[in-house]
């Protein structure tokens, strides 16, 4: 179970350094501390155990953080342990020498962290731009009763009118409408409300899919999902306000079947396997709709109680392309063969019922449609949701995981390419690597006088190992602080006992066994970085290509849309570091959240937009970035960090010039 | 069971009066004679009761007709019992005065029968006009394999091709097919069918309902249905070639439970009535569909055997109103209640099985739209399978059963009504009537010296009722000689004990009861003729008030076609004496058949036609008559034989004149 949740704010000053950061309530010191740029020595990950992290609250409350090794007057004094202590209030906190650095090491050393800015549409957006019209719509009828003299069919009168005053030139009814039409038009006066199903296309059939007898046309729901390799998002949103009624989110029950697009399609090429597939991701989605009606209660619309299965109109599933096949039944075979086919990318709309999911017969899925097997319908939804499609900034739209799917492009032309990174920013392959699961280390710096780390794991937990965005912190990290060389080697001889040389190549110790939550040290080797590396280098190797592919240079690229989890973490300044994104000003990189999610809701929100995506999609070009010279010189390239042509960096190259100018 | 059969036909020559006909091969020798407008004596129907209709054969073979009452003399002699025996090859027989009229009072008392002669579309009509495109089609893609270079979507590939080579550019895939789509293309090197239906409007959407690996596109087998009341009608067509493959037609399973439309309203009205209704003529289509693919082989395509179900693409039906509801399952309630308001005229394309038809998933169902509740999509049907709406001749198209359907106007124009002629016609409401089933006396003509009747019955079998052919030929006969007036009264005193005064006024014995299939005498009454008058004039009236709507009058109507069972036996002179139809000249009657199976079977072979559907119902304008004054005042009127105004019908006049001037 995944869930976003609103919190109160609270602002902690941090001496005897004075900075000050804005976070959220219930966030321990340590990583308060953190995002204001504070070095805090930290090893064993908030469990307590290494008893490095003392702070002192001079103002302000604090939750927890006591522990048993402090003094009496150390805890009357404000004392507490930074990685258990959680804040609760506005606070001072100040950071002892012996906890931290000391006076006069601080500020260039530790950055502080650059996160993207949060990108949110709302239904405002939509409002103003008068284009908040679902594609799925309840409408209100009261059709002229026959006589005598007008007695033309019941159908008949519903399409006349339908016409003459909502403009609906083209409506077809669905056989089960026309078998409940007589009875619904006389059940309160001829007054009827149909669900109308608009067109994709201008030219289209809008279908009715609904009738009641009388007014109910306020009472229409809509859905909107997130299909994810790991996790399913759905919102429930009430198609008339506008508003999101509920959220909520599940690990995908295909997970059990691997872990990545490539193993379930490997289970679904055997027998029943796409079936099952199909079963467990449907499966998915009920259990959420269930939470979602469960959540859910209709806001000002006069009516007592929750929301009833029957009056969700419509929904709109945004996945990869592989996920999109698993949903639909589609044989994804040759997803994962050159010349990397898919059965199909874009999609008509279908019964929410020939998927297996759990809604009334009349409900609509409506499917986003995919560029091409590794550019998927999250990424296309991504991009609709991001506003990207609307721009006139040049910009590069990415999302990280195994897979990196890039797009570049604004308003007047898109390109795309998926770039096989490697499971590395996942955690895959790296030594002590992992899922951002309880326990990674997700963030990271250095004491550059005595090299010892601040680890700051998920959840506070004793650290069991890496996650990506820890990775991407320590390998910053170390390249700044010229513990690692541009070729991602470590530098000998640097006087302390955490680099060590092991089996393969140097390693560096972020924590000793005795303060992990494992039974190993936990460690990051040379071939750990070179990996990062080549994950690194094939992202911004794709980039470049797809740039040069319209004629522009990367320097080019005015604005970044971060998507997906590993964006939502990811320090700007450190990837930029490590040549991951190109250096872009950090205003101008902005995270998008679940942009799949955000462009499923924004077509079921509107027909217009779901008019756009159509149109995006025939805008858009893809690579294939494996078949292609370019692409291979600039992975080359990038094989460095950041980059063989540091003009590239000029940032990095000038804190680097700065770091190293006592060498 | 009903079906049509091919026969050799024979000349043969009657003699003294060396009128010749031309007849089927089977033909009884009686009904010969009728259609030369030979008078026999033979009240018994073909039963040998009588003995009175003794031939001779003079050259010549026919079969039966031998009576224990002939002498071997007789017998060597070549007599027979003209209403036994059947003709089997040309031949020449003679009439002795004693079984028919004496000398000289031959020709003008027995007319000629004229039949409509019948109107046959053919597939080369079609071919001809460039428009034999049937809407569901099979057509064979050879798709360029994918490569590096082009990597484009399964179903992306075979959308282009179809636009590119087959000028189909809107094109959308059924789920179905989309689950098949990889596997297909690869079963035999990416040459694949699909199986397209068209769109009914020139932009619409054309779905592709069926895949198949390889080509298969010469194996593409429709159905064309008439769903009647009382009998259903279905052919299977071979979509290449455009051959009719196998006819067979069965009663409605529904006339269990009633005759009329109304009765079946009723059930359907009932709990669960609908859903039987439904049940019942989706089983006579199952039945028929098996017999046809029973029947069936493909002629001219290589392949042996028969067709498989799984090679219809498609079926078209059309029905009156209220049988297309029942098939539909559409509430029929208000069909028969004031207003008159069907739920619809138009239906979308639907798939077979939702109408419970034992056709494979993917087959498509084209149900013929319908005007109102009582000018069905039977009626439409047969406006396009007469070539009415094509032709510039202003037309009367009149189907006559309890309701006549009727229909004027031309290429330009169309107006319709239907009107409740009652069941006269259908024998219903007639003291002997009964339906064309054996024993029914269909035909009649009268010995102008003894006003001895000349009864032919259906099978040739002892006569147990009269038909409506039957009821026409006699009531015609009566007028025409005298033996009843123009108000429908029987002339007293004329001299044969065969008027007679009864219960329901005076009436004619056509049948002693000795002579008859039952236990009494079989009579036309006073009460029969002037129900049979009213049912007349109720028609008569709704074609002059529709032509009146159009500021024509009704002797500027060129040419008359004739539908439905009565339309086939209806003898034109006959109809146009009483005043059913107007006077138009013989060669300007056509008879259309089965126009409701006509016109499915058109629009099954021709997408065109189809389109042209929606044109004509567009254009046709339906009146209500039992509204308008005019009808009213025109029924009145035609309250009498043929009519008030003797001079709308000259030809009656002038025979009249003829007939009477020595009374």
């Amino acid at each position: 179970m995944i869930e976003t949740n609103s919190q109160a704010t609270h602002v902690i000053i941090f001496e005897p350094s004075g900075r000050t950061v804005q976070v959220g309530a219930g966030m321990s010191i340590i990583k308060a501390a953190r995002e204001a740029g504070i070095h805090i020595n930290a090893s064993c990950g908030g469990s307590g155990v290494c008893g490095k992290c003392k702070v002192i609250v001079e103002k302000g409350a604090v939750e927890g953080g006591l522990s048993e090794k402090f003094s009496t007057q150390e805890k009357e004094g404000g004392y507490r342990q930074a990685c258990t202590a959680t804040i609760s209030s506005d606070a001072v906190i100040r950071v002892p020498e012996s906890s931290g650095l000391k006076s006069g090491g601080l500020g260039t050393a530790v950055p502080l962290r650059h996160r993207a800015r949060m990108h949110v549409y709302d239904i405002e957006d939509l409002r103003e731009q008068g284009i908040f019209v679902p594609p799925v719509t309840k409408i209100c009828l009261d059709i002229p009763p026959p006589s005598a003299k007008d007695n033309m069919a019941d159908a008949g009168r519903v399409i006349h009118l339908l016409s003459s005053q909502y403009n609906e030139h083209r409506v077809v009814f669905n056989l089960a409408v026309l078998r409940m039409l007589r009875k619904a038009l006389r059940e309160d006066d001829f007054r009827i409300t149909v669900t109308c199903a608009r067109p994709v296309n201008a030219l289209g059939k809008s279908y009715l899919t609904n009738i009641q007898g009388g007014d109910w046309s306020h009472r229409s729901f809509g859905l909107a999902f997130d299909i994810g390799t790991t996790s399913v998002y759905g919102v429930l949103v009430d198609l008339n306000s506008g508003k999101v009624l509920a959220r909520a989110g599940e690990y995908n029950s295909q997970l059990g079947y691997g872990e990545d697009v490539i193993s379930r399609i490997i289970v679904a090429e055997k027998k029943e396997g796409l079936a099952k597939m199909q079963e467990l991701v449907a499966n998915t989605i009920n259990s959420i709709l269930e939470r979602l009606l469960g959540m859910a209660t209709p806001e000002g619309n006069g009516a007592k109680g929750s929301i009833s299965r029957e009056e969700i109109t419509s929904i709109t599933l945004a996945g990869n392309t592989t996920m999109t096949h698993l949903l639909l039944g589609l044989e994804p075979d040759n997803i994962r063969r050159a010349p990397y086919v898919p059965v199909t990318t874009f999609l008509p709309p279908i019964r929410a019922t020939d998927l297996g999911i759990n809604l009334p017969k009349s409900a609509v899925a409506l499917v986003y449609p995919s560029i091409s097997s590794y550019v998927g319908g999250d990424i296309v939804a991504g991009v609709m949701g991001s506003g990207m499609y609307r721009t006139e900034l040049i910009t590069l739209y990415i999302d990280i995981g195994t897979n990196a799917e890039i797009v570049v492009g604004n308003r007047e032309w898109l390109v795309c390419a998926a770039c096989s990174a490697g499971p590395a920013f996942e955690g895959g392959g790296i030594t002590h690597g992992m899922r951002a699961a309880l326990g990674a280390i997700e963030d990271f710096s250095l004491n550059p006088q005595t090299l010892e780390p601040m680890n700051i794991t998920v959840g506070n937990k004793p650290p069991v190992g890496i996650c990506g965005s820890g990775l991407l912190a320590v390998i910053a990290t170390f390249f700044e602080q010229g513990v690692v060389e541009r070729s991602g080697k470590f530098r000998r001889n640097l006087g302390t006992e955490r680099i060590r040389e092991g089996r393969s190549g140097h390693e560096y110790v972020l924590v000793w066994r005795e303060e992990a939550g494992t039974e190993h040290d936990i460690v990051i080797n040379e071939v750990d970085i070179e990996n990062f590396i080549r994950a690194k280098a094939a992202i911004y190797a794709g980039i470049t290509t797809l740039v040069e592919q319209v004629g522009l240079a990367i320097t080019d690229i005015e604005q970044v849309i971060l998507a997906g989890a590993f964006g939502s973490y990811i320090d700007l300044d450190s990837a930029m570091t490590v040549g991951l994104l190109p250096q872009v000003d950090a205003e101008r990189v902005l995270y998008v959240g679940n942009g799949s999610l955000m462009g499923a809701w924004m077509s079921e929100m509107s027909n217009h937009i779901r008019q756009d995506v159509v149109e995006v999609v025939r805008k858009m070009t893809s690579f294939e970035l494996s078949e292609m010279g370019y692409f291979q010189e600039q992975y080359i390239a990038s094989h460095f960090l950041p980059h063989t042509d540091l003009s590239l960096f000029p940032r990095v190259a000038e804190r680097l010039a700065e770091i190293h100018k006592g060498d």
